[in-house]
C-alpha cells in the first residue's frame, strides 16, 4: 500500500529502535539518573551565550523582512560573510556565489550527491561511517562504494581507495573528525589521496569530487589539525552544519562550500540552489541563517568536551577497554571484547548502559560511546562500565 | 560532469530566469517604485503581532533545549496541539501519532510521495497546479498524470479524472485555494470526486490517496467555504505550512497530518518520520515548531489582502480583462487577450508590469498576477495596466 522498499527497510531498522525503548523501559524501572545514555549524538551543552544574544537581537529588534522567502542560496549578505570565512580558512577564493545555506549538513549532502550524480555512478564511503550516507546516495540513484580505513587506527588507506576507484566513480565522502571513531585524517594521508585521485582521474580520464562532511570541525582537542579539505583537493565541496560546533542541533542550518576551482562551479551552484528548493527544502531557516552569519568565529566550549572525553577514556582504557583516543567529535569508538558487538551492547543494557554496535557504522566488532552527555551521568557510569569489564575478564 | 538530466533542465528554465532578470534591470532603470512586480508569491506582509510576541517570549526566556534535536516527526507537545486543532477542524480523530512536523509545504509533499509511491506509480494532478509538484513526483520515482479542471470555472473535472485513474494510480494532488487560480474546489465537486475515487477503486482493486496541499486555507474572502479534505476522504493526508497564513515562508515550517481512516496509518507515519530524516530534513526546525504551536487559530490580516484583490480584480475587469474572482489565496489568473501569453507577459513589462505565464503552471493563455504585495504598487500600476489593456484593445 506504501513505498515496499522503504517499508521493508523500516522492519529491518526496527533492532536499533528496540534498543531505544529499551532505553525507555530501564528509564523507567531504575530512574533517569540510574541509565546511562551514550546512544545519541545529541549534544547536552546549550548554544554559545554570544549565539543566544545574537538571536535575541534580531528577535526583539523586529527587523522587517526576517521571515521572508529570500533566493533560494540564502540571504546574499549572510553568503558574503560565509565566503569570507571559507576562505580565510582555505587560503582558496571565494565569494557569495560558491555559497549555498542549506537545512543543516544532512539536506547539505542529499542536494550535493543529486547535483553530481547520474544514475548508477558510484560514491566512495570509508568505513566506518555514518550509514545514512548510503540513503543519501541511493536517493541520488547513486551506488555505494565501501572501503575500510586501516585497521588499527581508522586512518584512510590510500592505496585500498585508489584500488576502488572506477570509471564510474564520482565522488568520495570524507568526514573528519569522524563519526563514529572521533579520528581526524592526517595531512599526510589527505595529499596522498588527493595524488591518488589525480593518478586515477588521468587514468581513466574521469571527475572525482571530494565531500566533506564537517559538523565536528571545530570539536578538537589538544590542539590537533584538522588539515583543510578545499586546500588540499582542487574538486572539493565543504558542508558545515552548526548543530554541533553551536549546538543547534534542532534548527536545521549549514551551508556548502564549493570551491572555485572547480570547472563549471556556477553551473554546479545553479544545480544545487534548484535542488534547494526541489528536494522540498526551498531555503535555510531564515532567522538562523542570520544568527550564524555573526557567530562564524564562535564554537561551544569544547574543555568541557574535553573533560568528558578524558575522563571516560582515562576509565574504560584503565578497566582493560582498548579505545583510540580520539583528536575530536564527541565519541569514542572502542573495540567489543567479543566479535559479536551486537551482543556486547546486550550485555552493557544489562548494567544500564546504553551504547550502539559498530554493525550500525560499517565498523563490526566496536561500539560508539557518544559522551556528548551531562558529566554527572558519565561519573556515575564508571562503576558500570568496570562491571561490564569484569563480566568480560578484562581486569 | 553534474547531474546531466538536471543541469539540461535548468537551461531549459533559463526562460523564466530571464524574466526575473529582467525585473532587477527594470528596476535599475526605472526605479524600484516605477516596476510593478507581480511575480512572486512572497507575502509582503509581517507576521502576526501575536505570532512575533510569542516568538519573543521563547528567545527571552531561554528555555532549555529548545535548540536541540527531538524526535524526526518533531516535538510531542507541539504534535499533540497540531492534532487537536485538526481534529477540531476535520471531525476526525486524530493524535500526535497521525502527526509529522515538517520544514514546510514542499518537504511535506517530497516525504509523503516518498512515502507512498513505488516506481512508475501514478499522481493525477489537476492543472492548472504549481508545476513543482511534477519534480517532487519525479523525484518519487513516481509518473504525473495531468488533468485539466473545467474551462471557465477550473473546478474540478470529476469525469476527467475518474477517466484518468488507471491501476497504477496511487494518489491524487489537491491544492485549494489553488495556485496560481485563487479558485477553492467546492464541496459538490470534492463529494463527486470521493465518489468516482471509490468506484475506481473497487473496480481496479487499488487504494488512491488524497494528497492536499494547503498552504493558502487561511486566505479566503467574502466567508467562503474551504471543504476539510480530512472529513470528505478516507485516505487523505493533508499538508500545511505556515509560509502564507502566518507569513513566515523563510522559516520552513509546516506539518502533515494523516488520517487516521488510512489503514496502516501507523507504518505510513514511520515511512515519514525515516524519510523525514534520511531526505535530508532531519526535524522541522525546533524553535518555530514551538512558535507556531502557540499560533495554530491565528492568521494574517486577511482583510487587507481582500483589499488588494478587490482594487485589482475591480480595475482589471474594468478596462477589459477577464478573469474568475478567487475565493482565496493572493492570486488573479486573467485570460491573456492572445494566445501566447509568454508573448503577452513581454508585453507586459514594456510597461514594468512582471507577471508570469500561465503555461508554467499548465495553464496557457492565461497569466498569473501575485497580489501579495504593497498595495501603493498596486494603485501606481493600475495606469500600466490600462495602458496594456490600451494596446490590446480590449476598451
Amino acid at each position: 500500500m506504501f513505498n515496499n522498499k522503504l517499508v521493508e527497510s523500516l522492519s529491518k531498522s526496527s533492532m536499533i529502535r528496540a534498543m531505544f525503548e529499551e532505553g525507555a523501559r530501564l528509564k523507567k524501572i531504575y530512574g533517569d539518573d540510574k541509565v546511562y545514555d551514550f546512544s545519541l549524538g545529541n549534544p547536552e551543552v546549550e548554544p554559545p551565550v554570544q549565539v543566544l544574544e545574537t538571536l535575541k537581537n534580531y528577535v526583539n529588534r523586529g527587523e522587517q523582512g526576517l521571515h521572508k522567502y529570500m533566493n533560494n542560496a540564502g540571504f546574499p549578505d549572510v553568503r558574503q560573510k560565509v565566503a569570507a570565512y571559507v576562505q580565510k580558512n582555505s587560503g582558496v577564493q571565494m565569494n557569495e556565489n560558491n555559497i549555498v545555506m542549506v537545512c543543516g549538513a544532512a539536506a547539505g549532502l542529499n542536494v550535493t550527491l543529486k547535483a553530481i550524480l547520474n544514475p548508477g555512478e558510484e560514491v566512495i564511503v570509508l568505513a566506518p561511517f555514518f550509514v545514512e550516507y548510503g540513503t543519501y546516495i541511493e536517493h541520488a540513484n547513486g551506488k555505494t562504494v565501501v572501503v575500510n580505513t586501516k585497521k588499527d587506527s581508522f586512518q584512510i588507506d590510500v592505496k585500498a581507495v585508489e584500488d576502488a576507484i572506477t570509471e564510474k566513480t564520482k565522488a568520495i565522502i570524507i568526514n573528519s573528525p569522524n563519526n563514529p571513531t572521533g579520528v581526524i585524517y592526517s595531512r599526510e594521508s589527505l595529499e596522498s589521496l588527493n595524488q591518488a585521485i589525480e593518478r586515477k582521474e588521468a587514468e581513466l580520464g574521469i571527475s572525482i569530487f571530494v565531500i566533506s562532511d564537517e559538523p565536528y570541525i571545530s570539536l578538537v582537542y589538544d590542539g590537533a589539525e584538522v588539515p583543510n579539505i578545499l586546500s588540499i583537493f582542487k574538486k572539493s565541496i565543504q558542508i558545515n552544519s552548526f548543530s554541533k560546533s553551536l549546538a543547534l542541533p534542532g534548527e536545521r542550518i549549514g551551508y556548502i562550500a564549493a570551491s572555485s576551482n572547480i570547472p563549471e562551479v556556477g553551473t554546479l551552484i545553479s544545480a544545487m540552489v534548484t535542488l534547494n528548493r526541489t528536494l522540498g527544502f526551498v531555503n535555510a531557516p531564515s532567522l538562523f541563517q542570520k544568527v550564524i552569519a555573526d557567530n562564524l568565529e564562535v564554537a561551544v566550549d569544547t574543555e568541557s568536551y574535553k573533560k568528558k572525553r578524558d575522563l571516560l577514556y582515562n576509565h574504560l582504557t584503565e578497566i582493560g577497554f582498548k579505545c583510540i583516543k580520539p583528536d575530536g567529535a564527541f565519541y569514542l569508538f572502542v573495540k567489543a571484547p567479543i566479535e559479536d558487538d551486537v551482543a556486547f551492547c546486550a550485555s552493557a543494557a544489562k548494567y544500564n548502559i546504553l551504547i550502539v554496535p559498530g554493525t550500525g557504522f560499517r565498523g563490526p566488532g566496536y561500539v560508539r560511546i557518544a559522551y556528548c552527555v551531562d558529566i554527572g551521568m558519565i561519573e556515575r557510569s564508571l562503576d558500570a562500565f568496570a562491571k561490564l569489564s569484569k563480566e568480560y575478564g578484562l581486569r
